[in-house]
């Protein structure tokens, strides 16, 4: 089971009543962010799902509405005396953006570690997720997200006994371990079965429409991307910005054959997304304009 | 008239109803703010007075909740495309803070003037106030703020009349200038009655008692100091943290003989900042605890 937030859901600016884009996500008890514009620490508070539990901060790029909330934070957790690590994960230049940010934040009670991700865009592994990160195309460094929360295979007893496993053992190998007793060694492969499906959500701001989206997210149970512009007269504006419009975005989702797609990061010009929410469902229907607070939780298939 | 309003009242950490400490002065249809802590550019545009007026940022110190918001503060500014220069005024450090800070606002359309006030705290002129910077005692440079707006001395015609001035003369001479016709040199004097009183406001956070306070605030109109904590037992906190009691704040407005208290800054730790508004009123009875976005305005007597 994983849960979702998007605590914020504006772009460029904040507004009183529509918070800057930030992301919560949750799994097992941890926690991790993506993006922590100013304000995110008071969405973290109304949220109420916890802000020690906090183990990551995935910044997407350094766009002041992106990290701008990050002295903040960090200072939240100092004052809530966090003791564990707490990892960044960020394009190139982090510990440049980090190191000017904490000229008001030069004392915390914990060890802050940075990932600056530059050519290695290898999968991470944070609050049991693992993370791919990938380039987008906003004009500057700046990563996508994949997460993928992985599912164990069930344990399988018919499949344990036609092994002749003995029953003290099932629980380690269940476990992931490989036990040797009297001379035989058991796997885990004999008491589990069929492989079974995680949950994957794909995360991208800000950025135009790239291919790697829809391949990274491909069968995605959700897409949450920037839906920057409504409007399809803003295309010039979407292209010269480096932002989508919520149709190219519904197009990415489409492509993708996503389970669904949550548009997010709102142009400060659009009053009420809802507006221009058709312009995104003509393409792919199962799409929703996100609003501050709002929470999601999605299950494994079947559970 | 001056109008004053104090976007937040939150010490430390915001919290959901309560934004970080942040004044918001205006004389003549310019601004200042004294503080910018994360939140400030939302609470800016709640109030409706204009962002695109305020000319100067006053920063008391370099604590994360009086500075976090300047980023988003500048880039707000610069999406509305300012021109004119936006002056900074804050204690030794301010070239470090801002430029640490501005690695997220790096390009702006308008200058940014520093005024790094170190040795020399003498009175300096921003939309038509004397501001006269005090240092305070919070265990680091951290500055307080006397805010006077001059009122002129009123035009008197039987003054002017009895001195012989010719009345095509009297416009320039009230304006202040020193004219000579026909060989006869004629001063402001001539054509002016007595001085009048003008209006002042002392602020002050964050900061233990001192006697600067009340005496540069002697006789203000309004004094708006820190209460960061209201109940008695936390004495030795406040000690320890370089911060005020409701109480203390209140004997420094009754030793200044101040018109009236508001007090702000208030500590996470206190629910509801009234339950101890009691502990200042028995000292300063004219005291109230302020709320976000509340607003004021002060007249010249007589006005």
């Amino acid at each position: 089971m994983l849960d979702l937030c998007t605590l914020g859901t504006g772009g460029t600016m904040p507004l009183p009543d529509r918070a800057l884009s930030s992301l919560y996500v949750r799994v097992g008890g941890r926690s991790l962010l993506i993006d922590c514009g100013e304000g995110t620490q008071v969405g973290v508070q109304k949220l109420g799902w916890g802000m020690q539990c906090i183990d990551g901060i995935l910044i997407s790029h350094y766009h002041a509405d992106h990290v701008s909330g990050l002295p903040g934070m960090l200072l939240a957790l100092t004052k809530a005396q966090r003791q564990e690590p707490l990892h960044i994960y960020g394009p190139v230049g982090l510990p440049y953006i980090v190191g000017g940010l904490r000229v008001i934040a030069p004392q915390l009670t914990f060890p802050l570690v940075l990932h600056e991700l530059k050519d290695d865009l290898s999968p991470f592994h944070i609050i049991g997720l693992e993370v791919t990160p990938f380039a987008l195309d906003h004009g500057m460094p700046c990563l996508g997200w994949r997460l993928h929360l992985p599912r164990a295979a069930a344990f399988d007893p018919v499949k344990a006994r036609a092994a002749g496993v003995p029953v003290p053992l099932w629980k380690q190998l269940q476990r992931g371990e490989t036990v040797t007793e009297n001379g035989v060694t058991y796997t885990p492969a004999d008491v589990l079965g069929a492989p079974r499906p995680g949950i994957t959500v794909l995360c991208a701001t800000d950025t135009r429409p790239v291919e790697a989206i829809a391949e990274m997210g491909f069968r995605c149970d959700m897409m949450i991307l920037e839906g920057m512009y409504g409007a399809e007269e803003k295309y010039p504006l979407a292209v010269k910005n480096h932002h989508m419009l919520f149709r190219e975005a519904a197009a990415l989702a489409r492509d993708a054959e996503a389970g669904q797609l949550v548009l997010t990061h709102f142009s400060t010009s659009i009053e009420t997304p809802e507006e221009f929410l058709p312009n995104a469902t003509a393409v792919f229907p199962d799409t929703v304009c996100a609003t501050d607070g709002q929470t999601w939780t999605l299950r494994y298939p079947q559970e």
